[in-house]
């Protein structure tokens, strides 16, 4: 309801909500995570930058690892919704599921990639939280279904089994999504352009096998 | 042509070509780094087993990093010949590409998990000799656009660029062959029979759009 107000100042947030106030803490914590890296970045670091004690940053988060988190949830729920907004829009199903692998793609060489110090963060969100990792991957699975299912329904694509499809799509295509593979493409110096066209043939491949 | 001789004995090394010591040794090193681990394993462990002195060893390997580029590569080289004798055997193209990536999925399930204490050991040959690695990949590869020439010639596939659809079905299966994603799929505790089952869905999707 603070909304209208300027943004919260280290001075006055008694008067911040805890929901505001978990925001910014996330927010910084990302930022130094993103600067510094995660595993340099100490809750303490975080605290000084919000003009916080340490103790108030603890009332709301127990660890660094429960700050990441909730800032790995945040992420993924972003792609998440992105995902979703695709698989629901206009269009033939085939140019829709091109659309979401491309996308997806290109979040996560984003994420992963266009800062390279966010690298040890999401390490330790896959190692250290993969129920929210999960999660995602069962959304995005979910997504991709709902797209199969409406190609199928349109006569786009052959009928088969919509949940068993999806898996496969996810799986094949888990060398453009995974970070230790596209890390693994990104020191063998794979540019960005290439990783784009071997998926793009992919793609093809996928599509071809699921028309009708 | 020693070859109805009894095996070399350590006393009797004097008489062994070149080629035999370095078998032994080979064969020796790769005992030891399935028993003990290829980080625990040294030099002198190596030479010790065989009665040699480790000086002897380090004229055939100036290291252990190349001994186990040594064995990594034999490894390699009986993956990528079965995959031949599969490319090059009767029967229509896709049975033989189904045959060709499940056998490989086999393969490195065993090369990796079979015996936990080679992982070490293929995890330094992915970092320190990715040459032999890429042989491998470009092996393998070669092996499947044969199948999938052979299957465009008999009609079976439709006509395609041969090369970028070997380079799709590798990719598209790494997620069976990748020792990461194999491990993080064991540790996830995901059974090798729902991973085969999960391959076999991907080879039923990937046969189905390379199909005429």
């Amino acid at each position: 309801m603070n909304s209208t107000q300027p943004e919260t100042s280290p001075g006055r947030r008694g008067s911040a909500t805890p929901d505001e106030t978990r925001h910014r803490i996330e927010d910084t914590a990302e930022a130094l995570f993103r600067r510094i890296g995660y595993q340099k970045t100490a809750v303490a670091d975080i605290a000084r930058e919000l003009g916080m004690s340490p103790a108030n940053i603890y009332r709301f988060y127990p660890s660094k690892s429960a700050i990441n988190e909730a800032i790995a949830a945040r992420l993924l729920a972003g792609v998440e919704t992105e995902q979703w907004d695709i698989a629901r829009s206009a269009g033939p199903a085939p140019e829709r599921l091109r659309l979401m692998l491309r996308t997806l793609h290109q979040r996560h060489i984003g994420l992963f990639f266009s800062e390279r110090r966010l690298h040890d963060m999401v390490t330790a969100a896959m190692t250290e939280h993969w129920d929210v990792i999960k999660r995602f991957i069962h959304g995005t699975q979910t997504a991709l279904r709902h797209v199969i299912m409406d190609g199928i329904a349109t006569g786009c694509f052959q009928r088969t089994d919509p949940e068993i499809a999806a898996r496969s799509v996810k799986q094949a295509t888990l060398a453009f999504t995974h970070p230790v593979l596209i890390a693994e493409c990104v020191g063998r110096s794979l540019s960005e352009a290439e990783m784009a066209a071997d998926l793009e043939a992919v793609i093809d491949l996928l599509l071809s096998g699921l028309r009708a």
